[in-house]
């Protein structure tokens, strides 16, 4: 079986750490210089173990294999979040590279702007799979200064490159390795995580009429308090979804506020901006009837109109079952009884893919869980744990193709 | 028994009116020009009724009754709200004017600034109790455009005239008629109320402490929801509220918000002002003491801290018994079966009077309940009716004290 060459993927992680070094973290926006430079050293990376690299008019970095099949794709995002961590995407790409440095017949990518610096977001694994066409690009602007996406592309000097797409008919399967972003492992002493596949987000607007009066000359019997609807709304969820929510489900009432806000005014609208997550449709479905008939019951019992408007319902990513059984073996082989199988709360660029070929995530553990900020960590011993059950799991899973 | 003119009364609310006229309503901001022409325009009326009218350096319009006592002080406020209604203070400074015209032994005063154009409010009352020094005068300022409180008193040639107190001896009690703003009295069918007080206002600020985090990668069992834990509290004070409070009691949640109010990310930070009401210190402190238990229990179930914070808290200002007596009396011979005694939710100038001379105030009904808008109103037969029990309860008042 081929291995990881441990100390040589550290040794590409920390070389990656210094290009951008904030701290003890990184800052790499999209396109910026220091972005640039480390799509150039992955190159660099990537010709050394025997690929042959190639970056295309959206910034995706592309390695390929020139040996026989059956082929896998594995990869990540190179960028960081303004001032964040060393190790969320760039992990993903060196551990692709470490897969390729054992020989394993595998492509390595790094996608462009999965990190959402420009409108639109995931750019690079958009691009790849065939879902950004050229308006959209025209139209998207960076998030924080304004930027147009095509002078950020002129800038970084790939305008006028072709843009990319796989032949998903080359690939069995596609595997990503990413950070936790979360304290799961870590609280449960374990060292793996085998994702069973990227949760969906369904998010509503709950959107509560009352009548705005003051609040001394109004009695409690006359009052139609918005702000106290929306209250009994979300404590009725809040007692409801543990009912008939799945295992893993999250659900989240990010932004909850009243009109007009003033001490002595009964407050005349309120707005929730409510979301729940599972990996599951059938959960997702329950989640939803759950919250309809609250919503139902609310405007029955009480005094101010709610209405619920779907924002968005996004299609979970499921794992492919023979990836997630490769890295299940590959994780006893190297983290006996300290690994798991979980969802991913947060998206990945693996979600787009997966649409295409056949795709597994593995997550190693985030120290303290932070994620998006400099300080962001996992240890040495960890990070070498996660690279073997890559290599190890890819090996298994092209040895049953 | 002396009679109110309620053909001259009526007749003087409706040429007061057109002072600052408002589509229906009135634009009299203090000090403003139209606010100075209607503080003319009573010295007229005062001077036509027989009363010694005067001016003083804070704009209070006092007039002053040249005969033998005893004596009682009726008045209002003459400002309105910004392009707001015609009834609002007027009603009570030309209520008093019908006291004086039906001849009875009576002072009569027009407030200045119970509306708070200026920083503090309540200006005219509180400098005739001597509670208002001139530190604050040089301080405060319009809170619309931030002219200072000196400048618009010259600019409105008030600057240097003296300032006046009342001699609380000389006083036996305080009338003063304002309209509800409120739809008490219109839902019951009643077409007077005598107010039993002023209530107080208690105001909290609730906050609590939870930890921000990404709403993907965060399990249910992980997070610190800050908005939950301000939900849950407010739906147990929602609950625990009505087995606890008085009669009239009323509390509101006037503004929740959390941080940083973002879709996906789980509040880190909840922030509640709060504030209950009522005429009854011993109900105000039961409600407190309810309200710190429910703080406390919440502190020891849930993972968020929540701190309370005392903003402010008033004194109720209780009706004096034997004019609430005087009142009831008249009420029941102008309007039988058709009154009932009620608190004021709202404040007004009586609350500060009442510090000195015993009190009382009455109520006319508000159509709609609507106030502080130029859609503000009240039936010609309500007011009529509120003249003749303000005029016969003050004579009444008079003729047994």
């Amino acid at each position: 079986m081929p291995q990881a060459d441990t100390a040589r993927f550290l040794r590409d992680l920390h070389e990656l750490r210094r290009i951008g070094a904030f701290k003890t973290g990184v800052h790499r926006p999209t396109y910026s210089p220091q972005d640039m430079e480390s799509r150039r050293w992955l190159m660099e990376r990537m010709r050394e173990a025997g690929l042959e690299p190639t970056i295309d008019g959206i910034g995706n970095v592309f390695g390929r294999h020139s040996g026989a099949g059956p082929h896998i794709l594995s990869g990540s995002h190179i960028e960081s979040q303004n001032e964040a961590g060393w190790l969320d995407g760039a992990l993903g790409v060196v551990g692709a590279l470490a897969i390729a440095r054992a020989g394993l017949p595998v492509d390595v990518c790094a996608f462009a702007d999965e990190e959402g610096h420009f409108e639109g977001g995931f750019l690079g694994s958009r691009s790849i799979i065939g879902e950004l066409d050229d308006a959209e690009i025209d139209r998207s602007r960076n998030r924080t200064d304004g930027t147009p996406l095509r002078d950020a592309l002129a800038a970084a000097g790939l305008a006028g490159l072709p843009r990319m797409q796989i032949d998903p008919s080359r690939y069995k399967g596609f595997f990503e390795m990413h950070i936790e972003q979360g304290t799961q492992l870590e609280r449960a002493g374990l060292r793996i995580g085998v994702v069973t596949g990227i949760v969906a987000i369904w998010q509503f607007r709950l959107v509560v009429e009352g009548q705005q009066d003051h609040a001394g000359g109004t009695t409690m019997a006359e009052r139609r308090d918005a702000g106290l609807t929306a209250v009994r709304l979300l404590a009725a969820i809040d007692a409801e979804f543990p009912r008939i929510c799945g295992e893993r489900s999250t659900w989240t009432a990010g932004r909850i506020a009243v009109e007009p806000g003033a001490p002595s005014i009964i407050p005349g609208k309120a707005e929730v901006l409510f979301q729940f997550r599972d990996i599951s449709v059938e959960t997702l479905r329950r989640m939803e009837a759950t919250l309809r008939a609250l919503v139902q019951e609310s405007n029955r019992r009480e005094r101010c109109a709610t209405t619920l408007q779907v924002i968005s319902r996004s299609t979970p990513a499921l794992s492919d079952a023979r990836l997630m059984g490769a890295l299940d073996a590959a994780a006893e082989a190297h983290a006996p009884g300290a690994w798991q199988r979980m969802p991913s709360g947060a998206g990945h660029d693996a979600q787009y893919i997966a649409k295409q070929v056949p795709a597994v995530m593995l997550f190693v553990p985030s120290i303290g869980g932070v994620s998006h900020h400099w300080s962001e960590n996992t240890t040495d011993e960890d990070l070498a744990t996660g690279a073997q059950v890559l290599v190890d799991g890819a090996a298994r899973f092209l040895a049953g193709a």
